[in-house]
């Protein structure tokens, strides 16, 4: 499963008030506190001010890549903001545009960027009518985006659907469905891969950080292949772990051991 | 889930002195412990010394008994031991016999006491020739022993199937195993129960209890019936409680909420 950090996102005030400063240092450091922590892509979302939101976009690439040379995954529901991010990449086939829809604005802005650059590209299981609400509903528009992607000529594996998890605050049944989704997905789009963003589920409720590391094991196994999270969440962290170990996916234990011979693993840190 | 708290045991060494000294105390304190912790069953296995055993079971079901009106799991690979743990419960219908195999001095030992006092009875899902390394040769073996239970007149209803979680460490495909054998007893005996004892998946790595809380979701979509765990690990009570909302446990996220109010989620602790 591929690790995105979550954390340069101007939804977050202190992101938001360096991106306003360019305040290079700040970003810089979440950069690099991330990557240490595991994450193997970025997430850069700087969508706070939408007038600025291209400029403000190809600077935090640039200030970035002056210290991380893991991909970058230009996050914004604005073609014109992820063109900006992709012109700023220094490595665009490994970059990731995040997201279009089955919206013919997102997809005509962004897939021809894709396809040129033989890079990934992120895909909301969502149309102009917005999310919806069953497993065979999201993946039809999967299946739509799919056919979209290939009559791009852009391999079906370079194409990631977001399952999409909505908070179990506003319905209890939302985690099922995402993960139901995801399994479906796999099933009936096997060369496509499946991407999720995981805080979403635990949104409106308390301790919010033990939901989301609740439901780490449950995306695991029905085959996640990609994940939008806080890798500075240590304890998220080690969950990832054990449940590498618990679904064999960690031969000999081996990673587990050695995060807890770094002292990783350690309890109430 | 039914929630079996296993403290009560003579690995554990302080236990173990408890009972030799007979320190009534102690054993009391952990029985009100576990049951505040959130505990419906109480495990009680006194068998570090096997000479005593079944004097030592009827003391110790007596001593709990006086602080704590929850049903008992009177745990013992010996039907001696069994039979003194029953004579001494004050409600043998909600007690639990833990546990038989498919061996015939265990079944012939119990089985009568289960069907005359209509109490419950664990059964592992092993025969004399140990237990299978298959997920249809222990399934193989539960319908024996279902068939077995029915002819002494037990209901199926009455009857826990212990899918057996054996040491990841040992075999990394252990944890898979046993989720995919209780999804297949579920399936083929939908009329008996499953139980499983959470901490053996942990044994020989650091960080078990890691490991167990990560285990736990795993287990509970599952659709396991009840599950023997410590209780007083207050963050495997949260894992526990964050499950029920994701997996559409928890109306309104009611308990969820409670147990925050209560400080019972706090991180850290």
């Amino acid at each position: 499963m591929i690790i995105i950090g979550e954390r340069i996102n101007t939804v977050r005030k202190s992101i938001a008030s360096a991106v306003e400063k360019k305040d290079a240092a700040y970003i810089q450091e979440e950069a690099v506190k991330q990557v240490q922590a595991g994450a193997d892509v970025l997430d850069v979302n700087v969508g706070s001010r939408l007038e600025d939101e291209p400029t403000n976009m190809e600077w935090a690439v640039k200030v970035i890549q002056e210290v991380a040379d893991t991909p970058l995954c230009i996050d914004s529901p604005h073609p014109e903001t992820i063109k900006a991010g992709f012109k700023a990449c220094k490595n665009k086939r490994r970059a990731w545009a995040n997201s279009i829809t089955l919206e013919k604005g997102r997809i005509e802005g962004i897939l021809p960027l894709t396809k040129e650059y033989q890079s990934l590209v992120v895909a909301l299981c969502m149309d102009k009518n917005g999310i919806p609400g069953t497993v065979q509903g999201r993946v039809q528009v999967a299946k739509k985006i799919a056919e979209v992607v290939s009559r791009y000529g852009i391999p079906k594996g370079n194409l990631y659907l977001d399952a999409l998890i909505e908070p179990v605050a506003i319905d209890s049944k939302k985690g099922i469905l995402a993960l139901d989704t995801i399994r479906e997905l796999k099933t009936s789009l096997p060369e496509a891969k499946t991407i999720i963003c995981l805080s979403a589920v635990s949104f409106g409720l308390p301790e919010r950080r033990l939901l989301n590391r609740t439901f780490l094991p449950f995306l695991m196994e029905a085959g996640l292949d990609a994940i939008i999270l806080d890798t500075v969440d240590r304890k998220l962290m080690t969950v990832l772990k054990a449940t590498q170990v618990l679904l064999d996916k960690d031969e000999n234990c081996l990673q587990y051991i050695a995060a807890f011979r770094a002292g990783e693993l350690a309890e109430g840190r």
